[in-house]
């Protein structure tokens, strides 16, 4: 009898443990957990209205189609171009100026399918739970991704910015991209190459009229929403250049932010799910001044 | 050799037959696949700017909330009432007007739980692929839904429609609503009750601009869209009633684009995922005129 308030009080602080939210498990992260993105994985667009979208760009997932997006950035290749697609439930997608000019000499018109990736040559937390589309699911240095014990590829889950193809074997130029702004259409992965995800201003997209075209496409010139301009982050004035942090998905914090998106606890849960799909389990990403940047 | 061709003939066969996508298979769909919707089950709700949202209701899961929700549009609850919260990636959600009047009498503030249903009462149409967050996945009269053997419940897919409440043991009397505009937020299955879903309009709130306060709430009542009224259609003169139908999900028609979905094999695809999202899988739906509804 005269342990039982110990163990109350014990049971009660893993119960207090348990009912933080997947946001509080976040913000308490030490600064040790969160890693810098460099500006030249940075991708900047600014949309007519003064609306900015930041993209982070994934070189170790899909080098070739990086780098041509990089040089076609270079070359002012979406300057004065749109956002030409808006599918409800499915994708945002923008291009270059209408004619399309032709291709910068620097970038290449052909380049390999990069829909997966040696799993020897790359990390991987592997989340515990099963998945309808890939035998493994989890993380790899910030990215959500697929497995099957021999290849990583990356996942169409919200957010995350693709290429927009013609039909196989192209695999685009990186010319016209999309993003994915509805439930995580994963039929597509493997079947086009993701080259990153919008880390800001995703509502500057998402919340645009649907066009009322096939597929989504606006019938109308004068639907489009005009780019300003796109950057490499690393090619604008330091002054402009914004500085973002991924949180390190092998980390501590990461791994209870994930359990506890599999098992909410907090106050205004009836019954935790004990499971998570993986992209309900969105990377946390903040925005950082340059002086806050870890050291390296 | 003589067998070449025939044997080569049957397999580009299946072939031509695998190729199809899943609109095509539901546009091949034979009427007696389609099943009404009565107009008591369907909630019409009419924006500032002429836009209508077509909701359908799901009193076989719901009963209480739907019947409250009923009374409550015949009292005109929503009637000059707003959209109050859209938060990117999450739900949308209306309200009746501000300051809250009383509740009507002939609505009730005090609803049980209706989170789950006996599964032995419940038709259910499985999937054959796993899920992170229900032991079974499937269609039940049209609806996607979760089980586990016991109960079967409704899931929170892009557009399902729920029942905004405060803390438990609160279940939400149904003055606010909300409809989940992202990646499917299962982990408020059996937390929430579900009563419905959008079958038409979505975009009209998925476009909206996304609040900048706490939980993706408006900060100014300015910023919210207002709502004209929102009338169970039975309740409208006949002219006004939309009509509308779903494809049974019992039918051999919904199969194949199950199957199609979980196997895209037309034109644009290189690797078919053998597996889909239950909230991957939208059940068809369709607006059709008053003399092609399908006779009883």
């Amino acid at each position: 009898m005269r342990r039982a308030f110990p163990v109350l009080c014990v049971l009660a602080c893993i119960s207090v443990a348990q009912a933080q939210t997947p946001d509080e498990i976040v913000a308490q992260a030490p600064k040790s957990d969160w890693q810098d993105i460099p500006p030249s994985d940075l991708l900047v667009m600014r949309l007519s209205g003064h609306r900015q979208v930041v993209i982070q760009l994934a070189p170790d997932f899909a080098p070739e189609h990086v780098r041509n997006i990089v040089r076609l950035a270079q070359a002012k290749w979406w300057d004065d171009g749109a956002i030409v697609r808006v599918q409800d439930n499915y994708v945002v997608q923008w291009a270059g100026r209408a004619p399309h000019p032709s291709l910068p000499s620097q970038a290449s018109a052909h380049l390999p399918a990069e829909y997966e990736h040696p799993a020897a040559k790359t990390p991987l937390t592997p989340l515990p739970f099963t998945d309808s589309y890939a035998p493994i699911v989890g993380f790899s240095a910030g990215w959500p991704v697929g497995g099957d014990g021999q290849h990583i590829w990356l996942t169409h889950c919200y957010g995350m910015v693709g290429v927009g193809r013609d039909m196989p074997p192209d695999t685009g130029d990186g010319t016209e991209l999309y993003t994915v702004i509805g439930e995580a259409p994963r039929q597509l992965d493997r079947n086009i190459a993701l080259v990153g995800r919008v880390l800001d201003g995703i509502d500057a997209l998402t919340a645009l009229p649907r066009g009322k075209g096939e597929m989504g496409f606006y019938r109308e010139a004068a639907e489009r929403l005009p780019i300003a301009q796109v950057r490499r982050a690393a090619d604008l004035p330091v002054s402009e250049q914004p500085h973002w942090q991924f949180l390190r998905t092998d980390s501590a914090s990461f791994a209870r932010y994930w359990q506890t998106r599999a098992n909410r606890r907090d106050r205004f849960f009836v019954r935790p799910a004990n499971g998570v799909a993986l992209c309900n389990v969105p990377v946390p990403t903040r925005p950082v001044s340059l002086e806050n940047r870890t050291p390296r």
